[in-house]
């Protein structure tokens, strides 16, 4: 299995998939088609067309899953990219156009999976670390389980100095361990994960928490071997 | 039916309660029982013997519903307060307990119901704008309705010195709108709705924004009178 599971897609201050363009062209390297997923967005249209012009500024062709049958696009392509938006939205997607059995299968079988922010959500065990409102209800929580854990996208420190009394996120995810088991980890934006078969590395610029549930939370580098978490 | 649903329990610097202490105390004026309802914390014992206190300290008598028969519980009370914490969890337990449909009966025969935080999302027509994570899989994300329109609690205005490129609280009520129809209140930490019979008026310090589909948001002010939202 390949994946690339990015925090957020735009860094502050740089264009879309700016920050981890070169990654993201190492990755898809032989890839001629990608299968662009858009639901996480309203507007699939404007979606698409902002992932085709990024996609083919890099070489690749890029088709939009909404533009035709979304399972016989997933079935034709060499690589699947899920971006971003609200998770509840995406995941109930992907069980509406049946995605999350074809992608299971494909992905299962090597075809490389890019996903950022609710992208990388969906690509582990739950939904249940992600930041979005639930605006729509989903068959499941259960995502596509390519990973046995959780990712919690554009992970954020807590600030000393805040006056708001809602949960931190270190708060949240620690409910998250009263009701469930499953590690977490808490990519920072400017980080991502990246699985070669039985390899996991954490990659980008800003390192990442993980949190076992009950054990303090772990720093983690940049070029961290998480094998040990598939 | 009478509501007091609280955006916070807790504000910066000030005791539990303390912030809506004389709003509390008017509330359930008249009552001596109040029902307290602990399930949106995992540690209900500790929850409920912090309320307790608070309650005592105010001349009520309070009986959490885990340390008995819920419903039946429920049903002796004169009022019911429902506590902060995270709303998925909170939610289940009412549809697991069947509180769901005895706090419907009760309140609708105007028991006097208090709310704050998750307990005030559940108050209202859905939870579909909570903040919390998804920790639990409730069998529905439709509440108790006591109300035709949706709270966002610790509502936060955007940071425009922010970095962080996660979705901002009002991008969140947007993709809300994005799906479904009903107005969302943005209570700030320090607001509060108080329902009255037909009456609705929001009450404490910090106003509030209203969110309607397709218009531009309003800002709030404490006092307003919001009865046409019933």
């Amino acid at each position: 299995m390949r994946l690339l599971l990015v925090s957020n897609s735009t860094q502050h201050g740089t264009g879309y998939l700016e920050h981890c363009e070169s990654a993201v062209r190492q990755f898809f390297d032989g890839c001629r088609r990608i299968a662009f997923v858009p639901y996480a967005i309203a507007d699939h249209d404007g979606y698409a067309a902002n992932a085709r012009k990024k996609f083919e500024e890099m070489g690749f062709s890029l088709v939009s899953v909404h533009e035709g049958d979304p399972c016989a696009t997933a079935m034709a392509a060499d690589g699947v990219f899920i971006g971003g938006g609200n998770t509840f939205r995406l995941l109930k997607a992907l069980y509406d156009t049946r995605l999350i059995e074809t992608l299971r299968a494909r992905c299962g079988d090597g075809m490389p999976y890019m996903g950022t922010s609710a992208g990388s959500n969906v690509a582990t065990a739950s939904i249940c670390t992600t930041n979005d409102m639930p605006i729509v209800y989903p068959p499941s929580f259960t995502a596509l389980e390519f990973v046995p854990f959780q990712i919690n996208p554009h992970y954020l420190d807590a600030d000393p100095a805040s006056t708001h009394m809602g949960e931190t996120r270190e708060t949240r995810i620690t409910e998250y361990h009263e009701e469930n088991r499953n590690p977490v980890v808490g990519l920072r934006e400017g980080a991502w994960l990246h699985r070669e078969g039985d390899s996991l590395t954490l990659e980008g610029t800003t390192g990442a928490r993980l949190f076992r549930r009950g054990q303090d939370a772990e720093e983690l580098e940049t070029g961290a071997d998480l094998s040990g978490l598939l």
